[in-house]
């Protein structure tokens, strides 16, 4: 049994079975290896930041590691974008880089290059199995560290030598280090500082969906505090019986405003909220100058068991109902296309626990109101602002959620960077539906040139900003890709197409001309 | 007048007037100052990979450096692969990467990462502006540094308060230190032994075209020595009236047999000669194990005046002249799709002075082979070994020469890399055919299984070697991004879609069906 297996069997043993790859000649026996074991699934992107996206979205939506399979530097360097959305989010994934035979690396070969930096500057944790016989512990460690800390990105190296000569067999699974809590009179502090006038329990990370959301609504409505988060989170859950809390926008001034009340911010789950960017003459955090905060609870650290600790020291109990989002859909708006009644539509039509991949960027704030009271929905954002995941996150998360209906919302700059997703969709029959705003560029940095103080764009501005001339035919994209698609100019149009994507398992691209 | 308009100012006085651009937030004030300086050209690239394989593609036919403009360590990130490729075809390249406001770095955002780490992973030289008044002489020093040791690839990290505070004005341009050279006594020991039974003058860089080709081959003429060079040389003059040289291969094994007879290697603008990667059981270098190796002049010094002190030490003159490749133009082939009949009508129609960006991949060596006695041609290959190289080199090398046609040669796997650059192609109407060779997969892939002793693909390795179900349609993405395109499927369509390429001076793609 050679390296290489050992590592596979090791895997699968750590209870991790998906391998998002891109492989070339320094995996080969890694790909050998897999060919033995059908029951890890491998899924092609055709880039490699297809494969990072894929397994971000896949443990997002899973909390479970994922590999991706890259070719040397630059395969791993392809993958960075979207490695640092995932970073961002914690999510852990295990990238197989394979590298030359160490003893080939002492030639300037073309492909050699600073693997291991390239590693550092993006991985929490990076090894270079050092032989055969250690590869086994190798797998085992990186899967211990990319669940690690709440997830993490980490990275075995893996010469090729390593993979291809003999050693003993797989390794056993290694459970990561128990993650750190609060103290009890940090617990005790904040349960008592809850029940304050301005008090707002900021939540993060799982603390957002599912049973721990509901724990902190009724933290809320036990203590009378505030609950919000943060803008680009990683899963949040929306839409009928979620927990009703604000949400936090993209521009600092809209978060001043908002927080211009807030007197003690208690971080749970969560890192402090700060502006995208800093702009001149604007601030760099949006609370009050005076406003206290408490960093209680990382995102790195057990959240669910400090909100259980502080729902039992506050003595939460099921009369203590969370504050819920009601069901109130609109009916499907008609006439000319605006991003408001594009909303109401998606509102309107989206199934109960959909997931919806949002990366439509400029687009986002009306399509995120109008779907506030539609039903129970799933929703993920690029959390490190690196555009590029929308595609690739959508299709992980088709993967790990086959039975729920996947929604991708992508602005047409964000799309192209990463548009190879598509075929990987088409391929695994993944059910997608894709929207992409096609406004003809990045709008945003109109925007944000006016914000900076840049004043308006000229020539060459224009240039960089808008993606005309010529204009991008994403029907023709996606039908390259092996995706159906239709065009749509007005809110029939629109409405019929949601409708067919909606209604079919395979992936769909919907363009709109806004 | 602020950082940013100092920095442009800095560049144009340093000759660099081309900026190969995807900008975000943190570079509009670097835009606005580019709005301002219209001789400044920016061209649009719909993902980074695209600019810097553009930037390597215009040092390479224009030995000028250009910028690029990226977005934070995601952009650079995403420039990666093709600033390795670039870096191992010296290529200088000056990427202009905005950062936040430095004040900005203490807070969690998004989008901080490790950019200095991704920075120094892929750079030569990084520097992170210190402020609005250094700002000029960092560029300054970064185009010097670009163009230091034969070309390399600055990394200048701008955050954007560097941009936008107020600065002097721009610096003086700074001319790089000069290149080394061999001693006298090299020289003279290296041009006597030239002409010993068994000696090979391997050359790389600039000596593979122009003036120092020909001199390299004069050198070959009076001496009797031969001329090698490498397979992935970063450009290199073929066809009628380019000197007479041996190339290797990708195959080791097949380079071994090439070297055999090879007594005394002198190296000159290249580095050593190795495999492209290890495999148990060959060798990691191809000449015999007596041969002994001169590494006389790296690809980092002064290899043209090496080869013109070497020229000299033998007495060159006008009558020592060198072997050339003759003229011997195939007619162009009828019936069914061959790659060999395929490389022939390449040679019947390319028309003098044609730039050929080489990533074929599998289909390159009758494709290359085929061209040796067409009509004068450059070609440039994919030096760093990865992929997704084609489409962006192609578009830089035509833009630096407008009035060259440029073929650019990729298969359908490395072509999916950086498709983004067909848009760019088509928005600055760059005169560019493309032709992809779909054999629907990473076809190299299946003879690395089992070069590496791999065996067979299965299952899963076929599932991650063949891009098939679905198919890519070619055409419809060159559509999708304003590109004209056909496919085909026999000899005479080849032909005929040939020669409306080859007609157009818009960007044109052919599909071959292979």
């Amino acid at each position: 049994m050679n390296g290489a297996e050992t590592l596979v069997k090791t895997l699968l043993k750590s209870d991790v079975d998906v391998c998002f790859a891109n492989p070339g000649t320094s995996e080969m026996h890694f790909v050998a290896a897999l060919d033995q074991h059908p029951d890890m699934r491998c899924i092609l992107c055709l880039f490699e930041g297809g494969a990072t996206g894929a397994a971000d979205g896949y443990f997002r939506m899973k909390q479970e590691v994922a590999t991706t399979l890259l070719h040397l530097g630059p395969g791993l360097g392809n993958g960075i974008a979207n490695l640092h959305n995932a970073g961002k989010a914690r999510s852990g994934i295990v990238n197989i880089v394979g590298d030359h035979a160490d003893y080939h690396l002492k030639y300037d070969s073309p492909l050699r290059g600073n693997l291991d930096g390239i590693s550092g500057s993006i991985s929490h944790w990076t090894r270079r199995a050092a032989d055969a016989a250690s590869v086994a512990e190798d797998g085992a460690a990186a899967v211990q560290a990319a669940r690690a800390q709440g997830g993490q990105i980490a990275t075995l190296i893996l010469p090729a030598n390593t993979a291809w000569d003999e050693a003993n067999g797989p390794a056993e699974p290694m459970a990561p280090a128990p993650l750190k809590r609060p103290s009890n009179e940090e617990i005790v502090s904040v349960a008592q500082a809850l029940g304050e006038p301005g008090a707002v329990l900021f939540v993060g990370q799982g603390g957002l969906h599912g049973k721990l959301a509901q724990l902190a609504g009724q933290i809320a409505a036990k203590s009378g505090c505030e609950l919000m988060a943060d803008f680009l989170v990683s899963r949040i859950e929306r839409g009928c019986g979620a927990v009703d809390l604000i949400r936090l926008k993209y521009p600092i001034v809209e978060n001043v405003e908002l927080m211009r009340h807030v007197r003690h911010l208690v971080l749970c789950g969560a890192n402090r909220p700060v502006a995208f960017f800093a702009y001149p003459d604007k601030p760099g955090t949006p609370e009050p100058a005076d406003c206290r905060i408490t960093e209680l609870c990382g995102p790195d650290m057990d959240y669910g068991w400090t909100l259980q600790a502080i729902a039992d020291e506050l003595g939460v109990g099921p009369s203590d109902r969370p504050a819920l989002v009601p069901l109130d859909l609109p009916t499907t708006p008609t006439g000319g296309l605006t991003l408001e009644k594009t909303g109401a539509a998606l509102a309107a039509l989206l199934p109960d626990n959909a997931i919806v991949v949002d990366e439509s960027v400029t687009s986002s704030p009306p399509l995120l109101s109008a779907t506030n009271t539609a039903r129970r929905q799933t929703w993920l954002h690029v959390t490190g602002g690196a555009i590029g995941l929308g595609l690739p996150c959508a299709s992980g998360a088709a993967l790990a959620c086959p039975d729920q209906k996947t929604v991708c919302l992508t602005g047409d700059g964000s799309a192209m960077y990463t548009l190879q997703s598509l075929w990987t969709m088409a391929r695994e029959n993944l059910d997608v539906v894709t929207i992409v705003f096609a406004n003809r560029g990045y709008q945003i940095l109109h925007g944000e040139l006016a914000n900076v103080g840049a004043g308006q764009a000229g020539r060459n501005a224009a240039r960089m900003f808008d993606v005309e001339d010529p204009t991008l035919d994403w029907v023709a994209l996606a039908k390259g890709h092996g995706v159906a698609a239709a065009r749509v100019t007005d809110m029939d149009g629109f409405v019929a197409a949601l409708r067919k994507g909606l209604a079919t398992t395979d992936p769909y691209l919907i363009e709109v001309i806004c």
